[in-house]
């Protein structure tokens, strides 16, 4: 079963937003074992939009729009695929109740243009909208089914995840179900290395590797008859990639992010983290903070840019810092130490380092940093070198921050 | 002139990324006064490729492709551009040139296939690459102009800028020119409101607005025989919207967020600036530090989370955060007094708030924040009720904050 997507938008088309809709429907296809063949986005024009449909449907057995289901004059998707189809639009009173029953519970005044989000193709399937008041809809005609969803990625990505995916599971002999494995500290190609002919020579269940600065997420898929069995195949996979990196697998989950991670171990453990930072600036602390309930594991963070205040807020000596460098060894032990000592925190983790573009030397290039944890009984410095822009280097010495004290907490091996 | 823009690479039908290119290009080709009516992505099939060619030439005056530039097997655009146009392509001896120089310059191994990079259709011009090995080209049939550019954004969009849209000044009756001007601190709609016909009536120079959190982007083009004529044409209408806008208006130029702003202000001056952070947890001291040179102005600042830090590290005293609670306007002005006494520097922020998802009261519901300034002379409070997400109340706070110390260190009127 082949797929095209067709965004609707003339925001699209005038650059006002980007598409991630295309790349999470893309990644979503492809892992569920679908091929995508094109993309295409149209703006709102009922010419163009009708177009775009006849040349979509020629060529694809599904099209998946996103967009044009809204209330106003400009949203033309439905009408115009029930037109392709020959179908006529009919209100639902279901999807109707529902528009009315959100706009009331809003207390938000509702515009009559809005039930023309409740008219819906004749025979369609009729997705219900859980996060917007507009419903989605799958229309099977003989050549081609036409899969409607509204453009708000907090709409569309619950709705094809909830309702489409097991729709679309009628299609493909079976169930589909795929597990995420989150691997730090490797890049791509060793990852690829090491996972060797499970990458090549997969193909139920498959393993496909995405690469972020400084991780590689693992996504296994399996297909089958049932559940249960589409689960039973993706475990022994599951356990062969844990086992073969360790410790390096930090989470699983698609948006389960490192911060996250650590937060949910600290919180677990009942212990406090503080950071000191140099060249990460506060990313450490941001990032921590950005989890909500982060409060439980994180009293406070430093940032100490200058000489003089990683020696006035982290107690740094002065000596150290005039004979071996702000970019040192010996500053990250004593900024992590001080840091620990000054806000009663169980793991500290300190970074100094040259972010670039200027400040390097021969001596201390950019992309030198020291890295440092101290808790009961650990009091450790690491050393990196990073190539990257200045955004890069920060968003790694962060990570690695983070991956310190994930392992800490947890009690496995400190290392990098 | 219309537009089409194709994509070419399997790894955006995959969604491994995110088609960034596309939304550039529709941006810059709208603010040149250009329509895009369809963008298409395809993978690197060369059935599929010359089917979505074929396509796009009949219906737009230029396609754009980016992708497929490179010098792999599956790097096919040029290739079947030619082919469509019924072109040769030929070794080009100045490209080959610049690819060898390149690979010696970063002193690497450079494979023979790399040359295939610089075979380009007879005929074609040639779009010199200055970031990357793949030169674009441009092919001029007789129905329809082939822009070819490669995909990597770093290389792209400096070739778009510095030698497409020259060559498309030949076909706009004359030459375009656009200045931005950067607006913070008033939604879209009221800026729209104050705007009024400027915006509505505007054909040449034209004004656009683009919203981000929090600010407004304000584009004007202008279309004209020359450069000085275009350039005089932009003078009147920036002027009335720098006065329309007044001290709102922080910046000018595309990519020139309010931190690049604030330390480009600091340095200048000779000012320092501190920020002490609770609800934002670092943010600040992150936008502050993204900066090259911000070491000149910034030398430390204070993550305060929990209200024993606020104490221990800002001497906020417990009886404030007793009888006033840690989201107060007393909290504020002791932390930002207590960041500039201790830090030393010119300029202090503060910020404490809630920012939600849980943590809010009838009392104090989740977007209540108080943020406040400190400086020789200068001691206030605002409070703010924001409305969204944990990370979009961040973010907007932590922009008022650098907009305070912008506004501090300018001697303009502090207001929010």
């Amino acid at each position: 079963m082949t797929f095209e997507l067709l965004s609707v938008g003339t925001e699209l088309l005038l650059g006002s937003i980007v598409n991630t809709n295309a790349q999470y429907l893309s990644r979503r296809l492809s892992e569920l074992g679908f091929n995508v063949y094109y993309t295409t986005v149209v703006g709102d024009n009922p010419e163009r939009l009708k177009a775009a449909l006849e040349i979509a449907a020629g060529r694809a057995d599904a099209v998946i729009t996103t967009g044009g289901l809204g209330p106003t004059g400009d949203d033309l998707t439905k009408e115009t695929i029930a037109d392709y189809c020959g179908l006529k639009c009919v209100m639902d009173e279901e999807s109707k109740r529902r528009i009315i029953e959100r706009f009331s519970r809003g207390h938000m005044y509702m515009p009559e243009s809005n039930f023309k989000q409740a008219e819906m193709p004749e025979g369609c399937i009729i997705l219900q909208n859980d996060n917007g008041t507009a419903p989605g809809a799958i229309v099977e005609s003989e050549n081609c089914k036409f899969i409607m969803l509204p453009g708000p990625p907090s709409e569309m990505k619950p709705m094809f995840d909830d309702m489409v995916i097991p729709y679309l599971e009628r299609f493909s002999d079976g169930v589909i179900r795929s597990k995420s494995i989150r691997v730090f500290g490797l890049g791509e190609s060793a990852v690829d290395e090491m996972l060797g002919d499970l990458i090549n020579n997969s193909t139920n269940p498959t393993v496909a590797p995405y690469a972020k600065t400084g991780q590689v997420e693992l996504r296994i898929t399996a297909k089958a008859d049932t559940v249960d069995e589409a689960k039973a195949m993706l475990e022994p996979v599951r356990e062969k990639i844990e086992s073969l990196f360790g410790d390096r697998v930090y989470g699983t989950g698609i948006d389960n992010s490192m911060e996250n991670v650590v937060v949910g171990i600290l919180r677990d453990k009942k212990l406090k983290a503080t950071c000191a930072e140099s060249c990460t600036g506060g990313l450490i602390a941001e990032k921590i903070t950005r989890i909500p309930g982060s409060s439980d594991c994180f009293d406070c963070g430093y940032v100490t840019y200058s000489n003089v205040q990683k020696a006035d807020m982290l107690g740094v000596s002065t000596e150290t810092l005039k004979k071996y460098g702000a970019v040192s060894e010996q500053t990250a032990l004593e900024m992590s130490r001080g840091a620990r000592g000054r806000s009663g925190a169980d793991i500290a983790v300190a970074v100094t380092g040259i972010a670039g573009p200027g400040g390097g030397t021969p001596d201390k290039p950019v992309g030198l940093v020291y890295i440092s944890i101290c808790a009961k009984g650990l009091h450790k410095a690491f050393k990196l070198n990073l190539n990257g822009s200045r955004e890069n280097i920060r968003e790694r010495v962060s990570l690695h921050a983070l991956d310190l004290i994930r392992r800490c907490a947890l009690g496995i091996e400190i290392k990098i």
